[in-house]
């Protein structure tokens, strides 16, 4: 059982409607809905002190849940250094959706992160191309969206450590929509589906894949390796 | 032909003797010797304006080196963001030994860049593990160094898209010597020998690498990708 | 300049006057037309002799296209066997559509590349996700083929080197469909498109990236590494 | 609780005393010893009918541990087969040390799998390269052997999806020295150390590899995708 921390912007839900009407409890309610019970599940968001990520929330979460869209900038630059820290340290981190664009995501993928969109009704088929992943598990061979926003590429990311998912778009694109990355001890999955209009996160496919990704992305024990200044093992000989 | 910019920080030379002994014109100097004649090669120093990275000479440089070490932190982060442009555009990145600790390398990674160290006139080996990689061109099974710094794992970077040679060294560690990442439209890679006191860049083999690695790394004439709001490439049919 | 080799089937081409109408001179034919002129190239066919593929014609050629379709089963085991010795030793491999189930490529990797497939005159986008890399120079965003075969994942290969084009389809898939590898000291392409009732390689796109694959699949000048028995480089102290 | 299969040749126990001694119950023996409890283990040698990896045994083994050394040729194409393809199917791979060379190995990588080696009682020290990796759950900074066979670079297989392990040898080499691959549904870990006349498998670090290894190659409950011929999923519209 490890501890979770779902981290989510929540400012759709308090000005739109539509999208309090899909996740009255927030889209981090929602995410809590289907990972609580197999794990200690918390929330935190933007608008609390410290984002909610104060020093003590994040030392104890073994796998930190991201979903952010309109207020990325607002996110602050110390709160940012501080998750990137706990990720090396060994810390698990889901990038879910337009968390894309996040602070957190983009520094430590090192690109622009950027991509093609288009909000349109339109459907998304994610096709598992690695049925070896344990992030696969119980997802039959795609996932199929009858509606939600097109993500297109090329998506200026590092090649992915593995691709596990990739998007078919209604629309005519196609977008590396499940991406795994190690970073220090910590490891890293970003996930495509999730925008705001649609009830994304109410489809039991997309969960399980959530809560599969949260499995992967437990932390080690084991501690940051010892970096600086090291004695020699082996005896050096002197040169002439 | 190319227009390749050699950047050094140019401090070692200034402030030990040793250093001007073995380089006489800079580090920058002994890598330009090198690469000219085949490309067309100009020089930039950290206490230049702009560090001698204008918006002119990034624009037209194709490839860039970077030599830093002591003075990382007095790169201005404006110079590192136009840089950090310049490669997502397509600009080659050979990034030298020390600078594994460089703004710019930092933040095209993501990751601490840390490492293990020691100054000991130690005997390094670097064993080629990809042979089927242009960098490797004329290169035999290894390069040996008599002298040089040690640098062990763990190298905090991302897993390289492609790991080209990996280090022996007399007193005991393994490192990861040649990484090459493709990062935008930006291919860059690191290679780790050049301690400022042995005479690394006058090794024949040394040469060759960096001289490969400049060809490797060279941009196409392709733009960046267009990215933001995308129009339906094919119709989109209305859902209930 | 280098020495082309391009092997197909060329069984379709006497069997379907559809195909001998599109491709009058063989697919063979029609790859040797773009190719040639930058190389010297010459074709090799199953019905020859080691199907074309001597130990001369093997030893001479840089590097290899291979066109297959109907017939894998007729093709040689002792003949693989000498075409996959030569891509260790560094020779290209340049494998094309349905070539997928070649007992070649399924040698070099290990895998059933097994696939879906479908017949049914769809529209086919490639997608380039890989900006930085060579094989994509010339081509802008995507290739759009009005009518071709459709393959669909899971595609059953390792996961590539280096993924370069992602393929949408009409239909509802996704492809992988222009993956690189590096084998010993050579390096493979697959590219997807070219069934044989489609015009696809008049396509001035599709030639470029096969053009670009070609110079991008150039061997080096190096030796195969040695293997075997090896004496200590360093001294080995005696243990207790 | 997964039914873990470990195959061992069993030759060198028959015939030399020196490893007789070192692993009494024999190299299979060892192996379970410290798997079993965890896990249902049962063991399978060369000499016993079908090489005592029937359908039966193949189809209920989750995980397969393969070591060999002398008489890789023995092992009957037909067996291998079923084993490629219960690997595709799902099932672990873990392969020891001098089963680089075994058909299975050779006929999954697709290259020679051949190396560099060297017996001479020297020290091994494997570092961990991916500090995020679970094979190295527990594991310090490295593992230590004192008295190990050699094996140096270049070791000719694909570049591993995963790097894990390094090696450092006294003599002055290295070796990619834990390897993950992923083919299929299934996952394989190539682990170097384990030569017969060394106690490598009493060494407690070795064991928990070894363990590790066994729980990240676990297979998922999915079946293999499905291939080939397949209807369109989305109307395809008639072309002119």
């Amino acid at each position: 059982m490890m501890h979770i921390t779902i981290w989510n912007e929540n400012r759709h839900e308090q000005k739109n409607p539509e999208v309090k009407e899909i996740y009255p409890e927030g889209i981090h309610g929602q995410l809590k809905s289907f990972l609580e019970g197999a794990h200690t599940v918390t929330t935190a968001t933007l608008d609390e002190p410290e984002h909610g990520l104060t020093d003590e929330v994040l030392k104890k979460t073994d796998v930190l849940l991201w979903w952010g869209h309109l207020a990325h900038e607002e996110v602050s630059d110390e709160v940012v250094e501080k998750v990137r820290q706990r990720v090396l340290e060994g810390m698990g981190l889901i990038v879910l959706h337009s968390a894309h664009f996040s602070k957190i995501f983009k520094v430590l993928m090192g690109t622009s992160c950027d991509l093609k969109w288009r909000e349109a009704d339109e459907t998304e088929r994610l096709w598992v191309v690695d049925p070896s992943h344990p992030i696969t598990e119980g997802i039959g061979e795609y996932i199929e969206l009858e509606r939600e926003e097109m993500y297109g590429e090329h998506f200026d990311i590092p090649a992915p450590d593995q691709l596990v998912f990739l998007s078919w778009f209604e629309g005519g694109e196609v977008f590396r929509s499940g991406c795994t990355y190690q970073r220090g001890n910590g490891r890293i999955f970003y996930f495509r589906p999730g925008h705001e209009t649609y009830p994304t996160y109410h489809n039991d496919k997309v969960q399980r894949v959530i809560q599969n990704a949260v499995e992967w992305a437990a932390p080690l024990s084991r501690p940051r390796p010892i970096y600086g200044n090291a004695p020699s093992i082996e005896e050096i000989k002197p040169k002439n």
